[in-house]
């Protein structure tokens, strides 16, 4: 598990700043992945990445299974020499999409047995198949396979994950040979403090490169998750990357930086680029309101993106009326260059002492994200 | 009508390379125009034509004018202000696409009555509402209302479509102001000589810009289309641009360059790319098959475009497999370059006294356009 370093360099109470040199890439911390499940950004080639400022993208172990490219991928070298990305990969294992497919998949305490919701062929994870996937795939951060449960959840349910998730941590960490790439444990426990307790105790005894929060965003309110947050954050070791899976709402990613977080991923920035919403510093803009109709406005004002620099709100609000993909093409550009933007804040603030401004600027520019409402 | 000077450079045989100055871009002939129907390459932002080497793209007017954008784009003044593409515009007058229409339209000889696709709204075009959009829109290059006819079509059908073609044309170039962009009259006729002829000689008595031979493409076989740019192109002024409306099939394009067109568009590169199929200097290459699963060759070997430069033929199968529509992003990218070279290897045989050559090359690559099949 060589091929990681990492370092804090500042902090402002409990969030932090942070340099994780990965094989591929350096990443500043705290710092937003983009998603590129297949290994393809949603509508967007690499290059929009690389000119938003990225250099790390998320992929997924299940997702790259089912379109059964892994013996491709093996043969190409490595999930990097098959898609040409030359910046770095963050695979994830699986585990929370596997257990997404609910009556389609079968948990017992060596893996999870599913059904390929392409073909319908029946396909099995256990947490060595995952590290062999991985080792084969060779990106530069692996998630092990954890036991993701969907909120509200009883408590047996999160019980038996949490004893699941270590198991499977430790079993993951058995298998790993010199040639695995860096693991990072996922902690799991869903809201119940003693439950969360345990396993990130578990979990952080465990010799991984950097540790994720799992179970969270995945239905419960903004709240609920700040509050595990406050304790899981401030548990986990200083001097290893805290990765929180899954979250991308730009309230989410400042209260849980403010918490200690280091990275972050998620599909939003590109998925409501494709339903015409812009992120932006003022908050949520709907591309499709009748509004934009002939402004000559940019998205954003002050935004250094293609789409700011070139294109006005009336363009593209007509170009989602004519059915143009394009435009939903420009508005990923747009809010991946938001996030990336939102990501320097936040870094910015923490070195200036200042994030505890920079999150009320947010939260009120985003108030539908402070609500007792679930995070979709 | 100003903003326009064009001048032949070369030639071989009766093919020609020329220089076409317009407002914003030169376009050295014979060319390619990428099409933008509503202002926007399909998938695609203005950077993928601009890095394929394209600056002068093809929007329409009636597509424009169904999704309602027209007040816009004339307040923000012209479609270059609303689109953002500082290239040019050639506009085409949307006659073709008001007679697909078939049932939801009514032509009598004052205009086109047609309903609107998009929302059932009657609408009307008549040659001087046409104008009167161009003049708004101010492309460097407006397209009059043409009357098109699908093949095979009767001769008293061909025989009226003339006679309005040319009284359009006439009321088009009476309407037209000094404020008015570069029009080309449109020449119809379909597969009947001395339609044609007639077509040829009272469209090319008037003065117009530059002259487009409409009306082909539409169904007929190959040959029957070269044998009419046979002496159709060789009757055509000159001293003006002469473009083939709607042909962008490679072995069309040199047969149609050979025979002395300058111009070309069509929506075929960046179609064909969303279903999968690639142009290369060796023929189609249908990147669904299997054959190309783990392939690490690049789409065309050579090729200098983002797509060739920088990805496999795996990659861009496994895209396809899984649904990505970045597989057709980077299709896309390839084909338009492709087209472009294309056009370069036209020129650069043209100036070499190979077209012949040239002209071999491609055909043999494209045999399934040389059968006696329709243009699809």
């Amino acid at each position: 598990m060589n091929g990681m370093r990492f370092e804090t360099t500042g902090n402002d109470d409990n969030a932090r700043t942070g340099r994780l040199e990965l094989r591929r890439a350096v990443l500043e911390t705290p710092a937003f992945m983009p998603v590129a499940t297949n290994g393809s950004l949603k509508l967007l080639t690499f290059r929009a990445a690389e000119d938003a400022g990225f250099r790390v993208l998320l992929a997924n172990a299940f997702h790259l299974s089912i379109s059964a490219a892994m013996d491709e991928i093996a043969a190409a070298g490595g999930v990097n020499a098959f898609t040409g990305w030359d910046g770095s990969f963050l695979v994830d294992s699986g585990g929370f999409q596997v257990y997404s497919l609910a009556e389609n998949r079968r948990i017992d305490d060596n893996g999870v047995t599913f059904r390929s919701p392409r073909d319908g062929t029946e396909m099995r994870f256990t947490p060595e198949e995952i590290v062999r996937i991985q080792t084969m795939l060779q990106p530069d951060i692996a998630m092990v396979l954890d036991e993701c449960v969907a909120l509200p959840a009883e408590k047996p349910v999160l019980e038996k994950a949490v004893e699941r998730t270590s198991r499977w941590a430790a079993r993951s960490l058995d298998a790993a040979t010199d040639a695995a790439p860096p693991l990072f444990g996922i902690i799991q426990g869903g809201l119940d403090r003693a439950l969360r307790e345990k396993s990130l105790k578990e979990i952080t005894a465990m010799p991984f490169a950097g540790f994720a929060v799992g179970g969270l965003s995945v239905g419960e309110a903004h709240g609920d998750m700040y509050e595990v947050l406050d304790y899981t954050a401030a548990g986990m070791p200083e001097d290893r990357p805290r990765y929180l899976m899954g979250v991308g709402d730009p309230v989410d990613i400042v209260e849980a930086a403010a918490r200690g977080i280091d990275m972050f991923d998620c599909v939003m920035p590109t998925r409501n680029a494709r339903g015409a919403t812009a992120f932006t510093f003022g908050g949520k803009v709907r591309m499709k309101n009748a509004c934009h109709r002939g402004s000559n406005q940019p998205i954003e004002a002050g935004c250094d993106c293609y789409c700011c620099k070139k294109f006005t709100r009336g363009y593209i609000r007509h170009l989602f009326a004519a059915g143009e993909a394009t435009g939903a093409v420009l508005l990923s550009v747009h809010n991946l260059r938001f996030t990336a933007r939102l990501m320097e804040g936040v870094r910015e603030a923490i070195r200036g002492g200042t994030l505890a401004d920079f999150r009320a600027r947010i939260r009120q520019a985003y108030p539908e994200s402070m609500g007792n409402t679930t995070n979709t």
